[in-house]
């Protein structure tokens, strides 16, 4: 018998690693979505998705325009290069199309703003970025017992993203294009911080100044390009509200991405005692655990839940879980962190966003 | 464009709590595989697969025959209740069906036998019972280090299966077909046991005795049936490896299923400190967190993969992951654990399998 | 100024590896006790005693009864070799001295009995048998919780004493003296097990069945002694309560001792998590902790805090917090243990404490 | 027989909550040392030591002039209000008595140099500040760790302090004389970043800039003493390490310190997991357990260590484990974070320790 379910007519635009991992997880995981199309000018993803997509009745195209075109497309997941981003996510938007996009919207704030007010002009279609930790079960049940008010008034927000040392040097020569380690890592820390400084009220918190250091411990390269390898910021906001967090490139045993919501009343803890699964072994040299290589292998069900998510939304006309102010908000302040981190300066801002001078007027 | 991809062609017998589960998983999680029937005589789960299923392109019927007979269909997974089990392997085995069948294959041990016999005349049909834990990534992650030889030679194995308590009563009154809680709960830890000391080697270890105890320690009324809701056995093997198991049905906090696998050089823990996920909280009574509330809770994934590596060992006519001698093993071992719990009498067996009088002849 | 507190004045008997720890731990860190006097016939134990004891004011002896009649001394700690416990506690007892007494008070029943019957007939003199375990902190406060109600009725008890492999093979000479590994190790568990199901009551459980099994796995000459490097042991109480135990000479990263107390309301898990102190290492290879390498290692200060209590109940007037009744039952409990594991067979106890032939007057 | 043994004869001076602990260590749990004396001014800590104290032969002093000539004295153990804590050292050592200072020196930097001008100026006199995190047996592990190079060059630490909630406000009044936050609480972790980023060097790291920001979440009345009850503090070194803090006085289950050293090939962590002791309670709830209530539950064996190695740097001649250095640069770092939490501003440094007006000077 034919299926006879509504599903989502969604394309992927990328095929690189998130790219297709995005596309399998549309494909195969997301039974409400249908991957109908898939983009990539890249020679190689393209062989890949002829041998991983296409026999699936999925359609490659190398013209990101055509593609648009493809009849009954209803969404596209941006997942480009980071780049592209916004200008794919533009013109997805301008045909009608519904948006998943991947973090960063871009790493430049007017460009963010530029696709922000692009959504705002098109008010149905739905425009979501991936801020995937929203969608991983440990941080859902956080936010559930936060708004519960079970922690009281949510205060300090420590969080950390802490990859595995790459070796290979990928990431030195990608921080050219990356905005930056608190722009392309702490970008997720960030977000948490508004989304649970958000919580239970109508508005995100308001910036009073950032401050940023950080160090080129293992790879001095960076520093041509204003970028560290370990890097802590400090961001208040004009709520009484204070988030801290610091990204490494050089965490030995793998991925260690963890948070701490703090609040008036108690304290949760995501990630404080990480592992990859439910396995120790005893041996002679001591008790030992393995945690998670990559950042995919920590979150690969959330981004599973993320794409089922906005499915969901697009299918049932909701709102997406993920609103376009708050990663806006959160470029600013990456990259508020990321030019602290550069002069050496702490930051200003008053209620209305403004960069001020003098810090006086923002003191305790 | 139409798929061209080649996918199994399963249906599901039974759609009570894990035949609807297993539905599911073949119908959304395993891309090779395609859901095309399901049976049910229940008026109630015929409701919900018209609702669930059917939409979907799955034929419902009312007759496991005539789905049998279900245009194109490969294989059947059986998730009947236990008493039927047998009967749906072994007519889907003649209907030359490939069958994944939930544990246990029966708790009547002669007709396990027939099973096997029945499987065994039809080498060109796979024939797996549904091991779960056997395809959890803790316990395969602690399979290939047992198999790397790094804890040495498997010789002790503590394996439990501790349920939340069910106020309900439903086991009590589940107890006259369930076998017991050796063949019902225990029986995966004997899997375990079966799985692990023969890693690496050609055949299963051999019964050398076993010994049960118990109590009714929250539902008296399970003595009605010979039952317990607390059990603890022991089996030797003739190998010189020991396991020894613990059932509870009062576990407070939620499902508590672990196990060591303990080597002359080292020891593996699987679930020693059980956690539902990465999150903890701190409040004022101290830190708490959660663990699953039941057996699908902890084992979701496992079953899905479960899913997984049957297809692929029927596609692409691989052996499957868990051989039926084994299953049948577990099975007896089961039985004579729940006899001796019974009996309040340790039962001998010599290498042959045959039950012997005297124990002077097992003993150390 | 001279002190004017009263203080216990104390001797050791036998300064071996634990007469050594009990008089520092009475000389250095039980402030209410004074170690005045100290025994031991061995040349090189005396050479130790002579460096580290005398200069602190104690009299060294290589007479038992000449140290009995040192002026003023009021008890005595026994930490000869287990042989001679029995020997120095009632020579002790009738000379009118407390007496500490290492565990166990022997490996024969019947002298056991006789030490009890010693006791019994000097009413004023305390004494007591050494179970460590019972002055830990943690066990304090699961007891504490037991007592409390919070998990219900106290029904399974699982225990372990694990303890790093010693390549030197000491455990093997050892075993033609220790009683065997039930009498040896799993004392502790066995006595754990008779604290916390008497917990709240006024008698002590009574054993119904008792069945071991073990295997040498690394020391095949141990069976010379009758005994196994792994044994399980599994104890039955006409109370309706179970205890299991396990006992290991093998584990690999150090000493793993671990009980969970399993009450109809709630489970207390003491050392599920084993760990030396709050440091882990987070390296290349994964995340580490050590464990302790020793039993003394892990309860060192239950030992201080065991000599205090004895000293605080001497000089208070207050009972001993370790009853001689249980610390028989203990020894006869695993001296039933160790036969089950010679002969094979299950053993069957009557609610006096008569062995019965016929199992079924026990069974379920 | 009378000891030969030689102890140090040493006094506290101040008997609040710590003074008397200290005695109490000195008196019953540092065997090389002898309480001889105590001094306090205050007649319910008088009652107190002659209840403790002077039974043991300790003479109480409410004058310290006298008590620094008690006949025989050493050594001194200060332990009054932070207030009192220099002229006491320094009085000490002029009178040629070796000293333990409870941490800090002062809260006031040029007080500090005084101290350790006179401490230079006695050569012969050893003087060490009671930082007592560096006594705990899981810091010395992480340190030989560091030293031992396994994790590399310590390139980031990330520490804090924080306290059970204490609603009786007693912290809030104390603001006026403690210093605030960094200079209470931090003071240990900052001490922890010299210690650890120093580690195998001859010289301690020098301050780039330090930042601080912060809130009255709980206590709103800490803003007049230009105090806030959660802190947050980055300090960077010239030598491309950064240190970070976080302070809090409203955790809510109990103390949580902890501490993460992170270096360029692995990561330590000490007290990431935090918990009494061994025990886990499962209840119906979920998995609970406790965490030390006070820095004293946490600290308490530190502080014995910290006793009972400075007795043995002074009988032996020895470097005291804490050098004046360092404890005088952990309060100038506190001081000026503390100065950046009041002023809103981020401080810089030259190499030297002058503070620059323009943070240019030592940007990235």
């Amino acid at each position: 018998m034919a299926p006879q379910i509504r599903r989502l007519r969604i394309a992927v635009s990328g095929l690189g690693r998130m790219g297709a991992r995005h596309a399998n997880h549309f494909l195969h995981r997301t039974p409400r979505a249908e991957l109908v199309a898939a983009f990539t000018p890249d020679a190689r993803e393209q062989a890949w998705a002829k041998e991983n997509l296409e026999p699936w009745g999925v359609k490659i195209y190398d013209d990101f325009e055509k593609m648009l075109q493809h009849e009954g497309l209803e969404a596209v997941c941006v997942a480009t290069v980071t780049t592209v981003h916004a200008e794919h996510t533009m013109k997805a938007i301008e045909a009608g199309k519904h948006v998943l996009c991947e973090k960063p919207l871009s790493t430049d704030l007017a460009v963010c703003q530029k696709v922000l007010a692009t959504s705002l002009a098109h008010p149905h279609v739905k425009v979501m970025c991936g801020f995937s930790r929203r969608f991983d079960s440990s941080y859902l049940t956080a936010y559930a017992q936060t708004l519960s008010g079970q922690i009281g008034r949510p205060t300090i927000l420590r969080s950390q993203t802490c990859d595995k040392h790459d070796p290979s040097g990928f990431f030195v020569a990608y921080a050219e294009f990356s905005g930056g380690i608190f722009v392309d890592c702490n970008i997720h820390d960030i977000d948490l911080s508004l989304w649970f400084f958000s919580a239970g009220t109508d508005a995100l918190p308001k910036v009073k100044s950032v401050m940023a250091v950080g160090v080129t411990a293992i790879e001095p390269d960076l520093a041509k390009h204003g970028d560290v390898d370990n890097g802590i910021g400090v961001v208040e906001f004009h709520s009484g509200q204070i988030a801290y967090f610091y990204s490494s490139r050089m965490n030995a045993p793998g991925q260690h991405d963890m948070t701490e919501i703090i609040g008036t009343k108690g304290k949760l803890t995501v990630n404080a005692n990480p592992t990859t699964g439910l396995l120790e072994s005893h041996l002679p040299t001591g008790i030992h655990r393995d945690i998670p290589q990559t950042y995919y292998d920590r979150f690969e069900f959330a981004f599973v839940e993320e794409a089922r998510q906005f499915t969901d939304a697009v299918l049932d006309d909701k709102v997406v879980p993920v609103d376009m102010e708050s990663s806006v908000e959160a470029v600013r302040i990456g990259v508020a962190l990321q030019e602290s981190l550069r002069s050496g300066k702490k930051l200003f801002f008053d209620e209305e966003g403004n960069q001020v001078e003098d810090g006086a007027k923002a003191k305790l």
